[in-house]
C-alpha cells in the first residue's frame, strides 16, 4: 500500500477527551476514527490489526473444536425476558420495530441456548462448542478510553455444551490454555484472574491486562503469580498465602461455567444413556477483540508511538524512501513477492516520515536512501539496532 | 468436518411461512436458522458460503483500488438529520441511548461523507475509494422469503470520491465491470438493469437476478439483452427498439453516481489545482452479500436440493461412507492435504446420506463403499455422470 493513498492521516492534535495512551495513539496514528462517544470506525490500518487478532483467535477456537457461526445483532425482547435479563441487564440497548421489540445483543446466551436445543437431542450430540466473531453493544453510562470501553465493539464468544460437570470442567481448562496461547501470540501479557462465579458457579476467570487506563482492580500474588479480582476481597493468596499487590487492569476475556443457568429457562435438555432427559450444561468464553487491540497498545508503546508485536502488526514492513532512492523498485519487488508492505512514498521530509513510522509502529522498518550504496537499513520498531541488508 | 458433529441438522418439515425455494432449502439443509422474522443466524454451513462470497467480493473491490474499513452499526441521529433522511427514510431503525439518539445504519453515506472530509484535502488525495463488508439494518414492513428480504443483513458498500464527473463516470464503469466478474465467479446471472438515478443523476444501475421469488419487475430486451427497471416505464428498448419482456427479479447490487448529494450537507470539499475549493463528487456501490447467497440458491437448485456453484460451495468435497468402508482413512488423508471436506460419518442409511447430500448441495461428492474395489465414485452435484477414481 502506498502511504500517499492511504485512507487515514496521522495527526498531532487530538481532542481533550482522550483518556488513555491507546486511545490517543490509535487516533493520532490513524487506526480508528470516533463517530460518536464510544463508537468508532476502523480505518484501513486498524482493520488490518483487528483481522490479524481475529485470525489468531479463530485458529485457537477451531483448535478446541469450536464451529464458527454468526448470530444476529437483534434479538426479540422475549428471549431476554425469559432469562430475566431484559430488566436486570443495565446496559442493554432496547428498540422498537414495527410490531416487535428488540435488544442489541451484548452477549448471546439468549440466542445460542434455544438454537442449541434444535441441534442437541441426545448424549451422542455432546460435547459441542460453537463460536462467533461479531459486533456487540452496551449502552454504557460513560464510554471511556477509546476502544477500552465502547458502546459498540468486536467480540469473540464461544459457547460449549456438555453432559456433565466433569466434561464441562475439562473443556473449561482446555479453553483456558487456548486463551494463554492467544494472548502470547498477540504479544500481550493477560493475567488469569480468579473472579466470582455469580450465583451459579463458585468461580470464573478473567484475563486482565495491567494498565493504569484499566477500570478494574486486581490483586496479584507476589509469590506465585496467581491473581484475584477485587470483588473477591482477598487479603492474601489462597494458594500460597503470599501477599497481594493491587494493580489497575483491563479485562480482555472471561470464561464462565454457566452450568444450567440458561439451559433451564430455554428447556435445553438431552436424552442421556439411561434414557432420562437432563439439562445440558454450558460454558461461555468471551474475548473482546477490539478491546484486546487497545490493550496491546496500552502495554506496547513508547513516547513516540505504537510498537506492534510482529504477529499483529498492520503490515510486516514499513518501507521508507529518503530522497532520490530506488525504493519504487524495491516496493514493486516486495509486492510481487506478496509481502505486506506499507510504502511511504509521500513527498514529505525524512523527519516527518520517521516520526509517522514511529507513531504507526509497524514492526519492521526498511529505509532506502542514496547513502547506503544500494543497501537497505533494516530496523525493528522499539529497538535501537539497525543492520544494512541487500535485497 | 465430521457430519456427525456438525452444528446443524437437515429437516424435512419447515414452517408454512416459507415463501421461496432459497428460504426453504437454506433452512431445511441447515445453512441458516430464523431467530425472528427477517433475522437469521448463519450456521456453520451458511457462514462458510457467506465467507466465500465475501472473499470473492473483497478481491474484486481491492482490484478496483478499494481500501477496506469497518464503519459502525450505530450512527448519531444528527448525521441522518443533516441529509434529511432521518425523517424520509421509511425503514430506519431508531433507538435511544442514555443522552443520545441513534439509528442502525441501513447504508453509510451519513458516516463516510464526514469521515472522508478528514482525509481528503486537495486534488492530490483524489480519486479515492473505500469499502466495507458489514451488518446492515432495515425496519422492513414485512420480512419475506428468507434471506431475500430481511431486517438484518450482510452487505458490501463501496464509496468513491472524485474531482470531476468524468473521473467519477470512468470509475463507475470500472466497478460495473468488477460486478460482472463477481457474479460470474459466484455462478449466478445478474442482469445489469437501468434504473432511475433519483433527483441527482440521470440513471443508476441495478444488478437483478431473475427469480419468481423476487419483488422487483424488470423489462429485458429480447434483442440486445439490455434491461430496464419497472419504474422507468419503458415500452421498448432505448438502444435497439427491441420489444421488452417482463420478469420478476431480486436486486443483488446497485451502483449510483451520488455526485454532490452528500458532499454538500457534510461540506466535503477539496482544493483543486486552481486553488479553488470544490465539492468532492461521490459514487456508491452496494452489493447484498447475504441476499446474493439466497439468489444463488434461487437459480441453482433442483427438486432434491441446492446445487452450489463450485466457487461458493461450503466444502469442496462431500465424502460419504457407505457400509464398512475405508472412508476414515480417506478423510484423514484429505484433511492432511488441507482439502475442505464434509465427511458423512453418521450411522444412518445410505438413502438418508444421499438425500442429505443432495439437499446440502456440495459441488462434488465422493462415495466410498466396499463394492467399488477400493475406488471412489466421484460425482458433481447436479450432473448424472459418475466416475470411479483411485485416491
Amino acid at each position: 500500500m502506498r502511504q500517499s493513498q492511504l485512507f487515514s492521516r496521522t495527526t498531532k492534535n487530538i481532542s481533550s477527551e482522550v483518556e488513555s495512551p491507546s486511545h490517543a495513539l490509535l487516533v493520532r496514528a490513524g487506526f480508528i476514527d470516533q463517530l460518536s462517544a464510544g463508537i468508532f470506525t476502523f480505518l484501513p490500518l486498524g482493520l488490518r490489526v483487528l483481522k490479524k487478532i481475529e485470525n489468531i483467535v479463530r485458529e485457537e477456537m477451531e483448535a478446541v473444536g469450536g464451529q464458527e457461526i454468526l448470530m444476529p445483532v437483534l434479538a426479540p425482547r422475549e428471549n431476554w425476558e425469559k432469562t430475566g435479563r431484559y430488566g436486570a441487564f443495565d446496559v442493554l440497548f432496547k428498540l422498537k420495530g414495527r410490531n416487535k421489540e428488540y435488544v442489541l445483543n451484548p452477549t448471546h446466551e439468549e440466542v445460542i441456548s434455544p438454537l442449541a436445543g434444535k441441534v442437541i437431542l441426545s448424549y451422542k450430540d455432546l460435547p459441542l462448542s460453537v463460536f462467533q466473531i461479531q459486533t456487540k453493544f452496551r449502552n454504557e453510562k460513560r464510554a471511556k478510553s477509546g476502544l477500552l470501553r465502547t458502546r459498540e465493539f468486536q467480540m469473540k464468544d464461544l459457547y460449549s455444551f456438555h453432559t456433565d460437570e466433569k466434561d464441562l470442567t475439562r473443556y473449561y481448562e482446555r479453553v483456558a490454555k487456548s486463551y494463554d496461547k492467544i494472548f502470547k501470540k498477540c504479544g500481550v501479557v493477560a493475567i488469569k484472574t480468579l473472579a466470582s462465579g455469580g450465583t451459579f458457579s463458585k468461580y470464573s476467570h478473567e484475563y486482565q491486562v495491567i494498565t493504569d487506563s484499566g477500570e478494574d482492580l486486581i490483586h496479584v500474588c507476589s509469590k506465585c503469580s496467581l491473581a484475584y479480582n477485587d470483588e473477591l476481597k482477598m487479603k492474601k493468596c489462597a494458594e500460597c498465602k503470599g501477599s497481594l499487590k493491587q494493580k489497575k487492569a483491563v479485562e480482555v476475556g472471561n470464561i464462565f461455567e454457566l452450568k444450567d443457568k440458561y439451559s433451564l429457562p430455554f428447556d435445553l435438555k438431552f436424552k442421556d444413556r439411561d434414557g432420562k432427559e437432563k439439562p445440558v450444561l454450558m460454558g461461555c468464553y468471551g474475548l473482546g477483540i477490539s478491546r484486546l487491540l487497545a490493550a496491546i497498545v496500552e502495554t506496547s508503546h513508547d513516547s513516540r508511538g505504537i510498537i506492534w508485536p510482529e504477529n499483529v502488526s498492520p503490515y510486516d514492513i514499513h518501507l521508507i524512501s529518503i530522497g532520490k532512492s530506488k525504493a519504487d523498485k524495491i516496493y514493486a519487488k516486495l509486492v510481487k513477492e506478496r509481502r505486506a508492505v506499507l510504502y511511504d512514498d509521500r513527498d514529505v521530509s525524512a523527519g516527518e516520515k520517521f516520526a509517522d513510522a514511529d507513531l504507526i509502529g509497524i514492526s519492521e522498518r526498511w529505509v532506502v536512501s542514496e547513502k547506503n550504496k544500494g543497501k537497505i537499513e533494516v530496523k525493528k520498531r522499539g529497538r535501537a539496532k539497525t543492520k544494512l541488508v541487500s535485497y
